[in-house]
């Protein structure tokens, strides 16, 4: 099924002269790669590593996550491939379709988080494969059916991932898991090797939110917001992680997650103009809200609701996701052609075509619709799945 | 010698007036520096840290990478500079230059994953010196008078490298090794680190079989090619890996080493129209291969042809190579003008000027002629300096 | 105060109007993003981990790092966006600004590395907060002042930042220290971690030097000037720490730091016509007197000025980042036209406006004033701080 994009066939010469372009340099190759092997480190190196934080499963979560990553690349690129990029019986794969591979590769990652320990191999496979395709299906009706707009995947990758994994998790609920509870711990060495997981989602994260946005000043913006947020989210949660603790020590778990929760906070909203200013208070709030999980939330789900939570992505995926989907419909729905300029109006939100005439309030409730779907599709696969 | 290509010169702007550009964004820097710099982690970090899964050899294995590396890129900026871009008395260097100088001391950090822990430092520098010299020469065979294509070294960088340090391994064979076995072993957070070496040789190798192609369609085909080829390659491995062992139990060394092979199987063929049916393809048996090759092979050729392979750079490296080269033999001599078109048919294998008349089919004979001669001074050069 | 500069404003589309550019590609985020992302590791893992060879201390280093890096980079885009980029009432914030502020936090990184285990968390913030402030005026002085050139921040970044911290260490001198010497020891896995931060720093320090050098041919010689003068301190940090130890045995902590030194002695000149060869003397002679400060100015530093250098940075970035000015005004003061070409040589030096009639020996002069300059605002500030 699959043939090259006509920026990566032999074709291209032709191709450029048609399109009237008088460089190479205007491939896409060029936009994106960079930003491409970036979100290729925080899937496999950055996912893989934040999971070694356990004493005696570090191997084990960093070789899943790599096998089950590059299962999911392979399936990803031909689900998407049908829904995004199908021309004439063919699929035309280019560096975009690789991003957005990693990016619903990196959902499954997120739901691995959840049943850390829990499941075989086999079982991931499973799990992954079902997945992607739901992931995919998820994927088109918002992004094509709904028109909503979702580069840092706040809705598609992380609300979608995270409540799809608590979802599983619970279903497989097994209450003897406490009794291996020591496993459950941390030592020294495996909190260094998980700090290199973190620094690495952490530091690409940027290029994460701005990797398929438009070409130019989108991805530029994308970069600065994530920047702007994920800075404001480590003071926050170093301040309350302090707080919360009895005689202010530092807990790792939380600067190894919490961190993160400004990154997925922006995922939706990166791309618009939320300006630094309202990047550092999407950041600030998300700091709280996921070290305050992580202290009250997470013995809760796990006490009351039987919801296994072993890396704790309900604090750092779920809520920061449903965050950033809520602060997306917002900043969508405040646009105004007065901050945009009349032709990046246009562009921003792509109000071409049969959606010519869509307005900022009615793209913000079409935003908030998407937060719904994703949520819906979460529970309803993560129950079947599971 | 040595003086800047027209590109990092002070005389650009006239350059860049003469040839008729109109945009700084055209200098060679910004087509092949983020490549550059994933080669760049590759050598350094890849190939370093690879090597840390014995017990106690840590840190001696990414010291010594560290110390030849930083020893043959200077070495390879002068040899290969004499051999391909000298210019009236000058040696002229760019960002490509400082690819090349990369991927030459690649093929040394191949090598001594052959001897790694049998040698001292100063030992590791001659080495470095000879093999740098022959790589140069061979590689000047290859592409120049042979006109062959090879972006990804699989023969000049994988086949040369590999064969070149089992040579040399079994001309430095000590049958008392054996009694130090207990320091050959590996534990658990050596495991870890290796893993480190792993994923970014696994997640950059795009970049490397991409780095020196030609700008526009060319570099963002190798890069799609090579990332198909490693997906497919991971899940043969551990599919093998998990057969083949007692209770269905994954061995870390396959998972750290197999899973790269498929890279290395594309070297010569990713920049061509491979497509990525026909990457899944290769992936797929060289993962086969390449698995089956670390459970049956390497214990045959210690016990046998006393080669003694530390870090199973036969498996990794020599049949993948050779595979590689044997894909690439194929891919160009199926090459057609309707695949290709007319236009990109020429620039993809560079018929022009004396080259002109030559049909796919005999560039397919070349290419495999520059298997043999690539193994020939892999032999010839590993046996004097062994 | 803070809104987007006019390239990553969503009215990109009108400004590209204006400035007749024709494709997005020339959005200044396509020059720098790459080697943006590259310091940006630098920052955060190549720091962090330099600093985890302590044995009790590797968390603590890296997260401290983590959470003064994360708080300087939000208060160094508006100290130094006030400096440089206020235009009517606004802090324009772009990707260079981001490269910016992740410079002067590496300022404070090298600061930390001289008090690293003395000081509580608080403290820490406090120092940044300072330090940011005194750099952004530095900055300012110099190179709007004083017209000085200096890319990769030999004087303002490594002069400045060291003697600042080496100063606050004197300050808080604490006898006792030796008495917990034994925690101060490094253990096997402690060093490899090191070797993490060690690689990452230098294999993007090109990225590093080249990061905000002007587009096209100076970031391209930045990149080759950086990437040789590593090489050739590698070999001479190996030699020279070979020989000064007993039996000939490599001192691990020569190799994790000395290695970077050459990094930084170029980080004035770099994007000058140092040319390859003179980037090679320049390392060479910064790998030697970076091992041989180890190996005798450290303890004399400590037993005799009761300056306790935990880190090494004198070693690693004071001296080099003065021999760092030196060299660039050495290199300043003998440009030519005949080198440079007539419109290289305005463009490398900025000889435009009111110091259209600078020489570059009178270049030189003031290049030697910043390192004089820098130098007292380290002492005075970190006496102030301390």
């Amino acid at each position: 099924f699959v043939r090259f994009s006509p920026e990566a066939d032999a074709h291209w010469e032709e191709e450029k002269r048609e399109m009237n372009l008088t460089s190479d340099i205007e491939n896409d190759f060029y936009f994106r790669y960079p930003s491409f092997q970036d979100v290729h480190v925080m899937i496999f190196v950055g996912f893989g590593f934040l999971m070694t934080f356990l004493k005696r499963y570090g191997f084990g979560a960093v070789g899943f996550n790599f096998l089950l990553a590059a299962f999911g690349i392979q399936w990803a690129l031909l689900m998407q491939g049908w829904f995004h990029s199908f021309k004439s019986g063919k699929i035309l794969v280019g560096v975009e379709n690789l991003i957005n591979a990693d990016f619903c590769v990196g959902s499954v990652c997120i739901a691995f988080g959840a049943i850390l320990g829990k499941t075989s191999p086999i079982q991931l496979l499973v799990m992954t494969l079902f997945q992607v395709t739901l992931f995919a299906v998820n994927e088109y009706i918002l992004l094509n059916l709904l028109h909503v707009k979702d580069a840092g995947g706040s809705m598609t990758i992380h609300t979608f991932g995270a409540y799809f994994g608590l979802t599983v998790t619970r279903i497989l609920y097994r209450p003897n898991l406490e009794q291996s509870k020591d496993k459950q711990g941390s030592v020294y060495h495996s909190d260094l090797f998980a700090m290199i997981g973190t620094l690495y989602l952490w530091m690409y994260w940027p290029s994460f939110n701005s990797a398929i946005s438009e070409h130019g000043d989108a991805q530029h913006r994308a970069a600065i917001n994530t920047y702007c947020s994920l800075a404001a989210c480590v003071l926050t949660t170093v301040a309350f992680s302090s707080m919360l603790q009895k005689k202010g020590k530092l807990d790792m778990v939380h600067i190894q997650n919490a961190t993160l929760a400004g990154g997925v906070a922006v995922g939706t909203s990166a791309e618009m103009m939320l300006t630094p200013y309202g990047s550092l208070i999407v950041g600030f709030i998300c700091g709280i809200v996921s070290t305050v999980g992580y202290v009250y939330l997470t013995p809760f789900l796990e006490s009351r609701l039987h919801i296994q939570d072993t890396c704790g992505i309900h604090n750092l995926h779920a809520m920061p996701g449903l965050i950033g989907g809520i602060v997306g419909a917002i900043t969508a729905a405040a646009a105004t052609e007065d901050v945009y300029g009349k032709e990046g109006f246009i562009k921003a939100f792509d109000f071409t075509g049969t959606y010519q005439t869509r307005t900022p309030s009615v793209q913000g409730g079409f935003q908030a619709a998407g937060i719904v779907v994703s949520l819906l599709m979460a529970f309803a696969g993560g129950a079947l799945v599971g």
